[in-house]
């Protein structure tokens, strides 16, 4: 199977993307983490990006904070599809990841997930490797049916707790 | 190849999503479009997102504005990556269309591209298809290729007119 | 008596929630509570939502948080009157489910009240079935006598401090 | 069968307002139009609201921009429904009417619809009225499907023009 | 001396308004502490703006958060200055409060300080009082004065620090 | 009378300010206009506040856009009243004006009226004055029933208009 | 005297740019315009930035929109001062890149001018210039004298306008 | 070497720019700490300003909150390059300051670095003298080098964690 690539922007970030590793190992797929800064190791960013097609990745995380240009430079390295998360990493909560994310210009698009938003960042790749993996397409639907089963049992405790 | 279905939530939408079609046309990537309203049309909706997979589609662009809701009602029906689309169609200037289509709760991603970037969804669509399409994949670094050679010469022609 | 239903899209809105219940319990307006998600139990959501008036419900109550898309959901399926409670659930203190809740496009109305608003959200609901209701109404006017008279007492409490 | 109050902050509004009357027209429900502003004429707004339940409305819709108070001046002096419609008339877009209308102290809920949401706060006026009158919400439904089939007609157009 | 009056929209406004009763304090000018609600007491309200200008009030502060209309709904009914002081409370932080407090529409000016601005909003009431109290004014210079001082004390204590 | 000083901060403002001179003009207030820039002639503009009152000045409306610190600066040097008027004029709809001149810290307020609000500029100025002139607080007096019954009127134009 | 390098990431960006060069002009201080995209050409970019000290430039600006990286991705890879010039090109109005070029991380600053502010751009890289060019300071000087002469003149036509 | 002026609006922002000393400390750049509020002590801050490039300084950091005009004062009584620092002391996250701070109009620039960006504010000054000073270069090219180091440390540990 194709790999993910989690890719920080700092150390700091980690406890915010750590979601997105229990996620992928639920769903058995494989995946590495590196840190790499578009600022500060620019070279090896684009080397990751540019060699993660030839290494075996199928799609690639990058979680960023502030001025989170991460997910875009990984991206313009790479025709993997590359997801951002935007990490709330100053007082402005995430707004100013969400926007230096997600307003890509034309030609270089990123595939935004929500602020913070690790668990989901982990299952859009999983669902572009299932594009031609049935087997983990049918684990991503049995992942869901298990979800939907957790909120209907929610439910049935709320209905026995307040309606009589 | 995988068809990309383009779900439009309003038909008033088209002019704003006819630059993803020229873009997969471009790319030689089959498309079909479609107008599904999350709140008119929702049962259509839900069937198309259910059969996606099985009737040959690899990815879903999902475009709406204002309370955009239309990604998310396609991607709880889906395991394929739905690309969200949000689309400038209230005074808001589209922020409604984009935190209504990237704030998804955990469990349903989203693939957000920018405010109105209907050729950015295109081209992620394109992308996810690529990652088990390695002539597809060929096209797109192709493609970058010119774009980066357009800016190159946007750069000579600059150069020329303004450095002596 | 008509029913209020009041459709939470998680269990962990609930502690945002309750204000609701003791509101209505208040003016001894029979309500019921339910989990559904628009996007991991849209079918429960939507089949609740189609049978609600036979059910004899008169309104109903639906509060999310993020990417808030269950009131629209529910609006969509049932021509009784839906108000909307945007949830305070990510870094964006809830203009995201504002936003993803009272944008909606014409042809399905959802009635928002404020962020965390759940008092409101059940006033609003009394309120609607009053309009036959005329014992009802004067239970309303009534507590709004008694919040009026809270105000005056605690305006004299204030001037007894402070105006000597 | 039960009347809207259409109120109007100020006469500048009315083009913005307009489409709240066609909607009311097509679906037979009376109404009435007035200009009463929360700080020029307040007593000719507490007035209209105190007696409107006894002059035969049901519900009242107060549309007004910028710091938009006079939704709230309307539900607090009448346990009618107040459908507070949020007009965009300074250089912010609306976002000051959505604010001022939508976030209400708990006690007094005012029933927030779009920004410049004319077509939809007299659809909820007509939804909440027929929470008590079954023909009324025939309408509703009727004018649901036309709508339904109206996007069905949008997308069969579409699909005829892209997908061969 | 012209009499200050503080209006409170809801006691719990009542630590962040605080700071204003000191800063009149220390200056010597007199003023009245009342709760009222623009949406639950709006007669009282109304009934202390209309009277007050008589009563010896020479400008009015009227402290509310979240959709903040007591300012507004004083202003309407004085041509006294009134001094609106926007509370954060709620979770947008006063946002909503500053929006529904100083974009008033023409005819109605409410002279507004910053979120939780209460020292300022005594100041700017007492600069009022000052314009035709020349005693008064020299209070205020001489606590201008004190506050440069302040100033300059700190800057040396700083300067001691840090410039060797 | 006591005159008012109208400060723009650039002539490129006066369009949006010119209707605090016809205002003004309306309640025979007298006013000086002037061109001080907080950047460009600070020391014109310090000058101006320090003599201000003494020249028989006895409120001051400072308009500014952008990041709008002219009325701060006039507002330093002067125990006047100072009326913020945020001038709309850069890509941000004014709202960077309106932050800039509202939210001042403790020690210096700025009555700070609505983006692009120069009639209530003046009308607040006229109020301040009115506070020690009760012939022209009579003249806000007449000038508001004026106001309420143009509202009435366009009442009963509407009235007539859609009220059968 | 050092160059200074105006990067712009599109040639679009040229009408919001071309400001900058005048007032580089009128200055006589040297530059050279290159369009270098920090995702279609980072290459280019990034060998630019790392030459520019050897080739004699003394402060860069680099211009770009939506998620704008450009100015991050030149400042990461020089120690000279990088001016980031936010373009509005998006219908977020510029707010995207003021904050995709003004919240980077610690450790590779970008200067950060106005929304559109290309001569304030080109003026800041004068000033950095200058810091060790006692010439072009005098040049600044000289330039802020007639900017407020200007000042003056418009203050004396409006004064003899406005004031009899 | 030239010095650096760090100016504070207020003593208790000490804290959030503390971290800009020790960068400078590290770097061996000679800087000198002043308390100077632009409305309180409007005289110390513009005699500082103009008499500062006489004094040995080469760059001023300008750190405030709120309604933040210190940088811009100080830029209109200098041509040296002046960086504005905005500091978060509001409820508003600092969202206010920067505006203020970046916001300026043409003719008077403020290098706006990050909502509490303390260490590139002091970079940003270093980089700046550095322009003229080669071995200032060195040392930041060598910090640079230190932080790549820490980053790709930082990234063998994760690998080393999380890679197996």
């Amino acid at each position: 199977m194709k790999k993910i690539g989690v890719i920080l922007g700092s150390a700091s970030d980690l406890p915010k993307v750590e979601k997105a590793f229990s996620t992928l190992d639920g769903l058995g797929v494989p995946y590495e983490v590196h840190i790499y800064s578009a600022h500060r190791t620019p070279v090896e960013a684009k080397t990751f990006a540019e060699t993660a097609a030839d290494k075996g990745f199928g799609a690639i995380i990058a979680a960023a904070g502030k001025a989170a240009h991460l997910a875009g430079a990984i991206a313009a390295s790479t025709v993997l599809p590359v997801v951002g998360l935007p990490v709330s990493a100053s007082t402005l909560d995430g707004i100013d990841a969400l926007l230096s994310t997600v307003q890509m210009p034309a030609g270089i698009p990123v595939a935004t997930v929500a602020i913070d938003g690790a668990v989901n960042a982990a299952l859009l790749c999983a669902q572009i490797i299932a594009v031609s993996d049935a087997e983990l397409a049918e684990k991503l639907r049995k992942m869901r049916a298990e979800a939907t089963e957790n909120v209907l049992k929610a439910n049935r405790e709320v209905e026995a707790k307040y309606n009589k």
